[in-house]
Parts: structure tokens; sequence; C-alpha cells
């Protein structure tokens, strides 16, 4: 059986991003389920290696992306840069092509600066939006999954005042089908899903909130389930996560960022694996961000990306 | 050395309030460091322990409020009514007027339901806001502690969309400042706070919401520092609970309801204490609602409203 072809994308080069795909190379594990490449530049991860004392990268597990510039002698690690969101861009667009080439069979990312990106000009706020521009894809969504609990968004990065605007049935219903669809394949059974409420106590019957529980998310509830899904809620949000509920849910379909990510950070952090479902492609993403306080250091952990790399290597193949 | 005299309020009286309080009574640890008084119905709470074939409560520890009609013929176990809300009203409103007086020390009360105490006309949506209007207090916020977490609102009852309108600096930083002075009070020391952010990664520097955390919040934790408070922030909500945050902060402030409650809940449910601050009486409260759908079952767990009692008892003589 040949072993699927990952894409690696580095991230922001002034990130953990180098450092963690250095580590990733230099896992004997990973050459086991998958044959990786790193989609960034050979000076930057040649430089982290120089400072760090580590070994060199073999050349053919990279792929030099061309950027403008040398990057590996102006950018400074730690630091917001458009040369750096630009560079990132295109390693990541570059790995979206192969993958619908079909020349690589999933991508798994490494963490990008969103202040970065925007400083470039690239006009999506996060990986999530380029894909789904790039694919082409209708109905995407990000979720996050930990063996110890799982989270799907409905709305993800938008300010906390703009959710309640961008709820809508159709893309509650969406997300449930989406989530309902991936948690099938990777826990290989029907899964069981909880969607959240949006307001305190999820409305309490109205007496919080405009009633989006009974206007929006309820129909689409209602709709996944005349769909053959098993799914309850809306479930008040605080109490939507105790450990009673958790070890019956498969995964949580979530209003917004935070209800998603706090718990699954305050549980998973260090475990969770982010992948953008709706794609024609595989992605998977690492669940941190660059790290800019502790960047070129040689501190950073890389087990998110080793799981990111594994849950891709395995959805290429199942 | 007299032990603080306690008023224990029985919360809805079709809840596991009074379940709650005949296992309180029947545990002989409490009267060890508390006189503790059910402020509620006799009739109930002999109609429930008659049910469950426990043995009654001593007629002495209960405080028997006065309140329309026959509740223990009349009531349906976990059901909204009423009368109900009517009753539990009663009970609290009696409590807060005993501590006023100073016949009491503290309070810590059952759980009430907010839709029978809405359809009893009550015009409030929960106990903080009855507090803060009959003890005429401005400053108020509702804070659940827990060994592990503790996280103090600036605001709770309330829909998400209300949020932003409701933030201010001003309240923020009150907020701030009665937790920082709760805490030095339970912990004996100096107390380090951290505050979240409202948006997504907090805003990103301005990539998602209305910059409220420069425009709000960060005055507020400025002005809380010149005065001498030692508090952190605006962190991203969804990593301010990672633990090695936890470990070094003694109190979050949250900004809304679900932001502290779903990492209270998730990491230290049953074991969490419901405090209200900026009063000029203790009251503390168990941090579950009425689970109507296992009342008068004897199913409850009453380590919650232990814990209320015990640390209404400790602020009591701090």
């Amino acid at each position: 059986m040949r072993l699927p072809r990952i894409a690696v994308t580095m991230g922001d080069p002034a990130g953990v991003g180098p450092e963690l795909c250095l580590r990733l190379l230099a896992e004997p594990a990973v050459r086991r389920f998958c044959v990786p490449t790193i989609f960034g530049d050979s000076g930057v991860l040649n430089g982290v290696a120089d400072r760090l004392d580590w070994p060199k990268p073999p050349a053919s597990d990279i792929r030099d992306i061309e950027t403008t510039g040398d990057l590996a002698a102006s950018l400074v690690p730690g630091k917001v840069a458009a040369q750096c969101g630009a560079a990132a861009y295109r390693y990541f667009t570059a790995a979206i092509d192969e993958a619908l080439a079909g020349r690589v069979d999933a991508i798994a990312t490494g963490p990008i600066n969103k202040e970065s990106l925007h400083a470039a000009g690239v006009p999506f706020p996060g990986h999530t939006e380029i894909l789904a521009s790039r694919t082409k894809s209708q109905r995407t969504c990000m979720m996050l999954t930990a063996p110890e609990i799982t989270c799907s968004l409905v709305t993800a990065h938008t300010g906390y005042r703009e959710v309640p605007s961008l709820l809508t049935t159709e893309r509650i219903l969406d997300t449930i089908e989406l989530t309902a669809a991936a948690m099938a394949r990777i826990r290989d059974k029907k899964p069981r899903l909880l969607v959240c409420g949006l307001n305190p106590h999820a409305g309490e019957h109205g007496l919080f909130g405009d009633r989006e529980e009974e206007r929006i998310i309820t129909p689409a509830i209602e709709a996944a389930r005349a769909k053959g899904i098993d799914v309850a809620g809306p479930l008040p949000p605080d109490t939507a996560f105790l450990p009673k509920h958790r070890k019956e849910t498969d995964a949580y379909v979530c209003m917004y960022h935070d209800q998603g990510l706090i718990p699954l950070k305050s549980l998973a952090f260090d475990e969770a694996v982010n992948i953008t479902l709706g794609l024609p492609i595989v992605r998977t993403s690492v669940d941190h961000g660059t790290a800019f306080d502790i960047a070129w250091q040689g501190k950073a952990d890389a087990t998110s990306l080793l799981r990111a790399v594994e849950l891709a290597a395995r959805l290429a193949t199942c």
C-alpha cells in the first residue's frame, strides 16, 4: 500500500512553524504512516536549525516555494511582518493547488499570523476562509477534535457582536451535516451530536435573548433529525460540557468561536487537531498560533502538528 | 466563639431545593461551623421527607415563611408554577430582610426557577438582581468560586446580543475591584486576576470586533492597576483558561455568562459556589439549577449547597 503524501505548510516563518517542521521531519514514526513534504523555505529551515544547533533537514523533504526577497536573511523572529504573511500565504496556496491537482493526498498546516497576513494585504482572516475561496467550496466549517472533546463552529473568526446576524438555520444545518459526516469517518460509527444554544441557559424559553434557540437553532436540529442524524439540543452552553454530556457526545456544534474553543482548550490543549470540513481536499491544522513569544527558541511542542499530520494521513486513506 | 447563623433558603419548592435542605440538616458536620435555619415551608419539607422515606427535619431548624395557599398539597414536583416562583421569592426576601437587620449573619440560597419567578410576576431575572435592588446596592456582581477556578461576571443573565451594549469601563472596573477584595478575603493574600477579552483572540488588535478590548476593557485594567490591583489582560478567551494561566490566576473577570461558566462548569462542576459581591450582607448560593427532571426523587447531590453554607459561614466570620 502506498503511503499518503502529506503537504505540511511551514506557516509564518517568524513563528514556531519552522522549528515544528524540523521536529516533525526528525521524528521517525511519521514515515511509517505518510510521506511528508514541507511547503516552505529551506533557507529559513536551515537558519532555524543553525540557530538551535539542530541537524539540517533533508533537502528532499522540502518543497521551496518562491516568495519575494531573502526571508532567511531579513526576517525577525517573533515579529509581525508583511513579507512573512505573504510567504505563509504562498506556501498555503501552493499546497492547496497541489492537493486539488491530486499530487498530494492531504494538507496539514502550520500556524499563520493573522496580523501578518493582513499586513500583506491578504483579503482573508485565516486558513479556513482561504480554503473555501480557493477550492470554491460553498459550505465549509472549522472543527477541532481531540479524544476528549470535538467541537464544530457555526461561526468562527468574527467579532462577538456580528455572531447573531450570521446565524441562520441553513448554516447551522450545514454545520451539523458536515460534522456528522466527518465524525462518522473519524469514529467509524454513527456519531451522536449535541448543539449548544446561543444565550445563557439556552435562552430559558425566551427569558434571555431574542429566542434565537426557538427561531433558528431548533429548526436546524429538527431538519437534521429528519435526515437521520442523531443530534440533541439546543442545550444551555454552560452545562453542555459537563462530564455526563461529554461522555455521550461525539461532537458539539457550537454557535461561536469561544463557545467551542474555551472548553476544548481547557480540556484538551496540545491534543486537538483543527480540520476544515466541506472541502474537496483533506486539510488539518495545528490548534495553536505562531507563539511569537517563544519563536525560534526550540521550546515549542510539536504534539499538535504530529497529531494533525497523523489525522490528515488517516482521513486521506479512509 | 458564637457560630455564625446562616439563613438557607429552600429555593423553588418544586425543584431539588427541599431535598437538598433535608440533606444539609442531616449532615452533622454542618453544625460544627454554623447554625443553619431553613427559610421555607415545613409542609413541603415534610412532604418530601415522607415521599422519600427520610426522617422529618427538626421543626426548630425551619423558619416557616408565609405564602399564599397550601403549597405542600397543590404543587407538582418538577413543574413551572407561579405559586412556586412566588414562594421562592418570599423565602429569599425574608432572608435578606433578616440579614439586613443583623438577625442572621449570612444567606446561602437554594436554586430558584427563573420561569416560575417570571410567571409569578417577579420583576427580576434572578437572585443577584433581587439582592441588588432590595439591599439598594449600586455595584454588585456574580462570582463563582471553586478550588480549581474562580470567575466573576461583568454581565450575567442577559441575552447574547445585549452584552456589548452593557460593557462599560466603569462596570468592568467595578467587577475587578469587587473580585480583588473578595479574593483577598477568601485566599487571605493579595490575589492575581486575569481579565478576558470579548472577541475571539481578544480582537487580535482590531481584526475581529469593534476594538472593545482597546476602547473599554484595557482602560479598566489600567485604572485597576493604578489602584494597586494585580491584574493581567485582556487575554484571548480561549487560551485564558489553559492550565498554565489557571495556575497563576486567583480569579478571572469574564465579560459574559458563558465565557466564565463554560470553563468553570467543565472543570469544577459540583464544587463551585456562587457569591454575590458588592452587598452589605454575605450571600452565597449553589451553582446549579432546580433540576426539575430529578426533583423530589432523592437523587440530587448536596455538595454545592454544603460548600455554599461553608463559604457563607467563613465569610461571615472573617
